[in-house]
């Protein structure tokens, strides 16, 4: 980029470099000299600047549609899915209105509250749909405000199916999706991206095409940002609306909805619910094979993937939206074979950010959560601004408690009977806890043939990068040192390395090596001994449940373990080991002993007391090497301190 | 260090981390995120804390004495005596208060902009003398508020000699050093160090030694933190002075104050003042050489050496006070010999710290001013906050315009004459500038026979740091790549490295290679070209004094150029290239041309009209590559850009 300007006078000229807008923005730190822009500029744009950009590179994507689910268990595998379809790339998620569902409230099921998840634990950009039919404007304020406090930036704004046979409009009332477009922009300014729907073959309730066409061009000049279709069968139906959209003047970003058949009666039940007709030519290949559903998803797939192809080609279609079903298999295909689903290795920062307006700026974040993101989400929900640069002094606001470890985003996504397969139906002594630490390392079937793919401290199988310790992990579980996080050290890598890259390409990444366990009293006592010798190398933090708390950090100061440098920026220093934060961390590590594991047995059976005994006794402890150009000291430690105990 | 406590619920706990006391404080932003301790305690630390630090360590220390200057060029020549004598690690420098002089005003010779100028701009601890016989209190407030605003922390409060012979005491006004004690402390709580004079042989006016005690606790217990004495010829003295002060409950640090014997008539002019006798030991050696200054000194440091030593040795004594006269020889001499002149490669950041408190979290710099520091805190002292962590977005507060070439602080220490002798009495072109560059870039004599030292945008010889660079340096000076600034790149090098280190042990430390010139329009069209080759691995800055500008700094963000990594602490990144701040830096750098250069000679003359045209015409270029880890390219683009020409 060369930015030749003429100045007048330079020296007193002031460029922004933000390079987003700061409307909309919640950050009241936006002007502090610490706020840089961050690396992903992703994470400033509001969506319709995310779209133009796209656009304007000539860069094709993607959008995905779901519905909030019936049941707690469904949202938690509904987030799972939230968090693999995520990895592919898509612009932005929406989450329906569901009416009948209670759609504003707390509930894990409402419409609000999985689309809440979506942006701030899942880090996607999202858009929340809302029905205005039926509802007094305080209602849709309420509901408004409340999505605005959780960070949701953009609404789906639709009238919704009114109840009763008979629908008449009332006089004041929402009747039609413009009037809550028109709400939104009175009581909330710019804040909100909206979207509204559009219809390629017009409204059923319509009375034409033509009117239909002037309903969406009030809808647009009322404030909207984007269309997004009602699905369509044909490609050439949606091009045609689209010229007759542009020909009345409608010149914003519309997006065709896109429906891959996934089943026979799935489209039945769609094809009644949206008043379309099926094609003949669809009819004819899908009756005769009406009970084979692969073969309807097969055939459904190809449809698509060639619909598409045809709309991409077209030159006028930037971006697909996909209505999901809520079901991985056949949209991920088409996306696939469209080449449109991409897994990006390379992360904008080692963790999973969050698309919460206020934390766009969050680029420090302590390690120790590294493997529970969506519970340091939930802990530092109400803080009002983010370690931005640096973690800073220890006045940082204070953790949320923990209570609730069965909050949807947070539980496990194994049920109970899974879990104690993994974890031993019963357990007979503190060896039986060290070797499903072991198993779990080593990803071998446990002594009853099951494979442990999950810990209280870990929902997920281990790291890609923790594979790169895997040796010396399995010994020293084996031996009680019963690790739950740890990184090697990394002394330069490109930061496009596909396990331990980050942030854009061109720059390097480093980290100081990592070890983080529990250990018994006895193993701690060597321990000790043994790190006097390691005194100016090794930082440690030693504590227990009781409150025991030793360590050697300077003035109670955060050490940086993880950073990047990179062309053009500031050093990013996105995981650091904070001796304050650490104590909040301890409770929230000691406590899922119990509440993840000890209580899966009866009380006071032997199983339980085992569970009980670690915690109570066991000590936690985190180690840095700060030697990252030498080789890794710590597992040199860990030998030391077995050798000083046989 | 092994904290181990007893915590009754660590998690809400919150521990201070900050290790200095927060009282007189100026900073607003003590309890912003982003203020991490800083590296140095030294630079959070109150005098008096810092003086109990070194006395429990075991660290013996020096504090110097000066009295502001008569004259404009001697100020300049003091605060240069400053520089090189900071360099020894006094605790603590002091200025003495001139009631003549206009002590309070503005004037470059005053007290207080002396005291000022040793604070802010050569970053020494510094106590400023007051007296406040014959002064109403707004005055002595006025002097106080100023001295706080100016960021001075500490004061020696003193009586002052009463004008006229037979002095009267008035009422209601400050008759006494304790009155002056008092003010300060009921003015402005506890904001000030408060230091007050001892007499080892008693006030000469006092009506016995007890009495004089007394008064001296008097002082104590109205709030001063410690005594300096009066100078005095043998150690006994000191040492029963002090036992004497203990026996009457003064228990706060009390530092001797050493006179080394310079010469026979200061000696005689200092006797006569302090009203003082001098032993008849000392009298018997220095009459006979009275005329023979060397070997006056020569004795004075031998005597000052050995009371030295012995009040050291009594083990009741931790630092020591020197009246220097504003002369450097003898008391380095006896610094040098005790031991205690401590010059330490080691610098806390690669710039020099300004000790002005609202500065202490400073830790980031654009890497422009490195060579002109004291004009970089100039031209940024009316900031309220200054970066820690991050230099920030560039919404930063506006640089102060450099109007003032000669304000002293920042004025050449060399004469007009010398300047013209280096840098050429007449000028055939612009290769007799190119030879001027090339000149101080080897340190051979110009054709004239004269080292140049220093240059418009370098007061001082080369860097040894730039040294490592001089080869390249000299290649493309000769060839009109007019170099001001430069770095070569360092990939992790110890933080003890006695060239490039700074900050704590233990550390690495890192920089992008930097480099900074002036070039002729047909030198920054080849560079250009050559620039497209480089775009991925080379940020560029190319500014003109018309307001040419042409970067490709993405977004306009800054570039960490200098950082380290240390054990336990947050990553420290003191230098950055903001493309921002380079327009600031612009000006300034081109006006140095006519300001410090054509302004040498007589308007229309040849040789300022070839500066003029070099100022006019020339370009400022700045270059960082960014990949550290490889061989330093910028060479390689310089090499390109001389084919290209050629």
């Amino acid at each position: 980029m060369v930015n030749e300007t003429q100045q007048s006078c330079s020296a007193s000229s002031s460029s922004k470099s933000d390079g987003g807008s700061s409307s909309g923005s919640e950050s009241s730190k936006d002007n502090s000299r610490c706020s840089t822009p961050v690396l992903d500029a992703d994470r400033h744009e509001r969506l319709r600047e995310k779209m133009r950009r796209r656009q304007e590179a000539g860069d094709k994507w993607f959008s995905l549609e779901f519905f909030p689910p019936r049941t707690a268990n469904a949202a938690v595998n509904l987030i799972s899915r939230f968090d693999r379809m995520g990895a592919g790339g898509p612009l932005f998620i929406d989450v329906t209105w569901h009416p009948a569902g209670d759609p504003g409230s707390d509930k894990e099921t409402s419409s609000m509250i999985i689309a809440n998840t979506a942006v701030n634990y899942c880090g996607l950009e999202t858009i929340l749909h809302m029905t205005c039919c039926n509802q007094t404007k305080d209602d849709i304020t309420g509901h408004l405000q409340k999505a605005k406090r959780l960070g949701l930036k953009n609404i789906m704004a639709l009238r919704g199916d009114p109840a009763g046979e008979e629908w008449e409009e009332e006089v004041d009332g929402f009747n039609h999706a413009v009037d809550l477009v028109k709400h939104i922009r009175s009581e909330f300014d710019d804040y909100f991206d909206i979207c509204v729907a559009g219809y390629p073959k017009g409204h059923p309730e319509a009375e034409s095409y033509e009117a239909d066409l002037r309903h969406l061009k009030e809808k647009v000049f009322a404030g909207a940002d984007f269309i997004i279709t009602q699905l369509f069968f044909r490609p050439e139906t949606f091009l045609k609306f689209m010229k007759d959209c542009q020909a009345i003047g409608i010149t914003c970003p519309i997006i065709p909805g896109i429906f891959p058949i996934q089943g026979y009666h799935s489209l039945r039940q769609l094809v009644k619910l949206s008043k379309l007709e099926v094609p003949q030519e669809i009819k004819d290949v899908i009756e005769p094979i009406k009970d084979n559903d692969a073969a309807i998803r097969n055939y459904g797939v190809e449809l698509s993937v060639s619909m598409c192809r045809e709309l991409l080609d077209s030159g006028m279609v930037h971006g697909l939206h996909f209505y999901t079903l809520n079901r991985e298999v056949a949209t991920t295909e088409v996306l696939k074979r469209l080449g449109l689903w991409k897994e990006d290795p390379r992360r904008p920062l080692p963790w999973a950010v969050s698309a919460h307006p206020k934390r766009r700026v969050e680029d420090v974040r302590p390690i120790f959560w590294a493997s529970r993101p969506k519970s340091y989400i939930y802990r530092t929900q109400e803080w009002d601004d983010f370690p931005n640069g640096r973690w800073g002094n220890s006045s940082s606001p204070a953790f949320g408690e923990l209570k609730d470890y069965y909050l949807f985003y947070l539980k496990s996504k194994s049920p109970r009977e899974e879990l104690l397969k993994m974890w031993g139906e019963e357990l007979t002594g503190e060896e039986s806890v060290f070797e499903v630490f072991t198993c779990y390392i080593t990803g071998e079937p446990n002594r009853n043939g099951h494979r442990v793919t999950c810990m209280p401290w870990n929902d997920d199988p281990l790291a890609t990068e923790t594979n790169l310790l895997k040796d010396q992990l399995e010994k020293v579980n084996r031996r009680g040192i019963l690790t739950i996080n740890s990184q090697p050290n990394i002394n330069g890598k490109p930061s496009t390395d596909p396990i331990v890259g980050w942030g854009p390409s061109g720059g390097y990444v480093f980290q100081k090596a990592y070890l983080e366990f529990f250990a018994s009293s006895e193993i701690i006592t060597a321990l000790l001994k043994v790190l006097k010798k390691y005194e100016l190398r090794v930082n440690y933090h030693i504590v227990n449940v009781k409150g025991q708390n030793i360590t050697n950090a300077p003035d109670l100061q955060p050490n940086a373990v993880t950073w990047g440098i990179f062309p053009g920026r500031e050093i990013i220093q996105p995981t650091v080991v904070d001796p304050v934060s650490f104590l909040y961390w301890k409770d929230e590590a000691f406590a899922l002993w119990i509440e993840q594991w000890a209580k899966l047995y009866e009380e006071e059976s032997p199983s339980r007391m085992i569970i009980q005994y670690i915690h109570d006794n066991y000590y936690l402890v985190n180690l840095v090497d700060n030697d990252f150009p030498l080789e890794n000291c710590l597992w040199q430690v860990v030998d030391d301190t077995f050798e000083l105990l046989n």
